[in-house]
């Protein structure tokens, strides 16, 4: 192999290298919450109306919030489960200050009737097509 | 507006009309599953490692595996969480006969204490960038 050649392919290895730490570093960043709500059963439709909006908006707006996956058990649809995953701390800590949480807060004060929170630690992450800043 | 503008436009809607309704579609036909295991403290990172590998080849090599989401509670790290998104029922039934699935089933039999389904409704899933079929 010439000279040039094995330059070439140590500066592709080295860029390589370095996109893959920085993806690592990213996940490592990455805050993923699991919220579980029961909801006033009189009130599940309107929650769920509050929820899309806040939950579109958050999503479209802030760049930090990766995804935010609702749903409701098929048995107990007032039990419902949001998988939250934003690219660090600081994103977390800037969506509860926006004004589209603060208005979904607000809104579904009297609906929901426990809020239990789960921190976690990713095991594998994988989807058809990569998240950003996650995979 | 010229009639052949106005014509264009009309196809341009109905182009975009088509897309929306088939992406209802497959939401509607979406499978969004929660599992939620314990496992044996002595055997957690052996489960870890067999789920993760279950996980990368489900995404990269079955078509309706859309993503695959395992994390583990911060404050009892041997409480798994895994939320499933399968493009159909179809996609969910061939993924149980795959052999990696197989395979990451014999392996952890007795690594896994306890294991709960959740069949459930999608409220809403919005991520940054969209999984292939959904959203």
């Amino acid at each position: 192999m010439k000279k040039t050649s094995k330059l070439l392919l140590l500066i592709v290895f080295m860029i390589t290298l370095g996109f893959t730490k920085k993806a690592q570093a990213q996940d490592k960043n990455a805050v993923i919450r699991i919220a579980k709500l029961y909801i006033d059963s009189a009130q599940l439709d309107n929650y769920k109306a509050a929820l899309q909006e806040e939950i579109e908006a958050s999503v479209r707006i802030e760049k930090g919030v990766l995804s935010l996956y609702a749903v409701a058990d098929k048995k107990n649809p007032t039990h419902i489960t949001v998988f939250e995953i934003y690219a660090n701390q600081e994103a977390y800590l800037a969506h509860l200050k926006t004004p589209h949480f603060l208005k979904y807060k607000t809104t579904t004060k009297d609906m929901v009737k426990s809020l239990e929170l789960m921190e976690t630690n990713p095991i594998a992450l994988k989807a058809k097509r990569k998240l950003k800043g996650i995979n």
